[in-house]
């Protein structure tokens, strides 16, 4: 995909995007990490684990959405106001191919920002032995909430 | 959703699909059990864990996903004759509320079988102080597959 | 599906649709017209006719889904305040089986409405020589949109 | 996006396309017409008409999706052995903006190839006053049928 070129509304859209990274347990559990933050565009990396796998040995599709997912939503999170949370409202995935690789790439490019609603597209990549591939795609709808208790940045 | 009334090609269709779940250990490292197996009808339950939050202290969308997704990808694999292995080829999820809760169950009912695929409804409903809540509802694409090494029962 | 039992904000919801519906010259040029309009419910049917085929002679799934998104947009529309318009941000269609039959009937059923977000839940039937038949899902995403000249009632 | 680069494993490919669009009666009564055929990548575009737009004059949604859909379907047929038929599994799509315009140009481009499975990315293009833009995206699984009486080529 194309680098993303937008004009961030928060100048600290890095920071904010990091400091709710952070308090994702779950991305801690995994062991996803923010690798690339721009406006519009972010890549969560995560190494293969034994214990994120499916029948087969190779990645769980579940984690490979799980990362892809917040690599969409934090792409959209980029471009919102400081004052907005970011909601995932729904996505899809096509699983492409098997999450076989010692590294996996997530990487969410915003589609189309908006007030209300921003639609971005994510690719995820299995890098296995150098070689890289694309495993599967997704299509996230994200939506910018303000002043709600329960959804907050 | 009304209950599925299928009729299993393989009479051993429980055990096939304990079996698989067994072996994978994403679903043991978030703590996912298997609740009910009927025909066409598969049940998963996932305790809240902090380990699998996101931001707010909720259940991490990641996590229902994974869930759910099991659930539909193994209602379909009830209908499959024995010697056949399901692959998800892509799912669509709404998220309708936060994950919010001490259960979460999540329940994927075929709505149309296939030779090569199968069509699955999932919905996942978290269990709040007693009371139960529709969270996320999926619809999952679900492919036969035989003969092929890197997709196993 | 289960009837939906919501309450409208607005007693005219069914006027409301019917005039939306009737500006819609798409719908005349294929062919439909509304045939239960229900709050949080919308049933649309189209006759079979040979220009909306696709290469086979049957009902193209194009107008499948344009006939089904417009019975998910107005069951969303029903519980909508009378201020408000309605816009599909996205759907995803599950084709089950072919367009064989002399009439269609779409059903849009509200899964959960909200302020700005309405999730609706659609089935697609063929009825062919009287026997009636699944023949598409779809899941649709509306929102109720205030105050834009673009998008009216 | 980018061009497709896919060699074809039937030379015939635009003939076969071109032949299947043509006993499409529905993509004549909504006067889409075939623009480009290229291995992996189909384009159909559709001038405004009265008779296809929704309610406040701009074109239907529906026939958006409608002539996008084929667009995906065709550019998986590309690809396709000469005695396969393409059958559209599911799509998913992101309307963006308005159908505000003079021409729309639907795009089908193959993200993977496979021998059952060929999952195909979409875009559609309003041109106003000569100014091109993004009013839709999808995501489309196609599935190779051989031998089935009601899904010729």
């Amino acid at each position: 995909m194309a680098e993303a070129a937008f004009t961030p509304k928060d100048p600290q859209y890095e920071q904010r995007v990091r400091a709710s990274f952070e308090r994702q347990a779950a991305m801690q559990t995994i062991g996803a990490f923010l690798s690339v933050i721009d406006p519009g565009r972010v890549v969560i990396e995560l190494p293969y684990a034994q214990a994120l796998t499916q029948q087969h040995g190779f990645l769980h599709a579940g984690m490979i959405a799980t990362a892809l997912d917040s690599a969409c939503g934090y792409a959209a999170f980029t471009l919102m106001p400081h004052d907005a949370a970011v909601l995932t409202i729904e996505y899809k995935i096509n699983l492409l191919a098997p999450g076989k690789g010692q590294l996996f790439r997530m990487e969410g490019v915003v589609t189309k920002p908006g007030r209300t609603i921003t639609v971005v597209e994510g690719r995820a990549f299995a890098i296995d032995e150098g070689r890289e591939k694309l495993i599967a795609t997704m299509t996230a709808t994200e939506m910018s909430v303000f002043g709600r208790d329960d959804v907050k940045h």
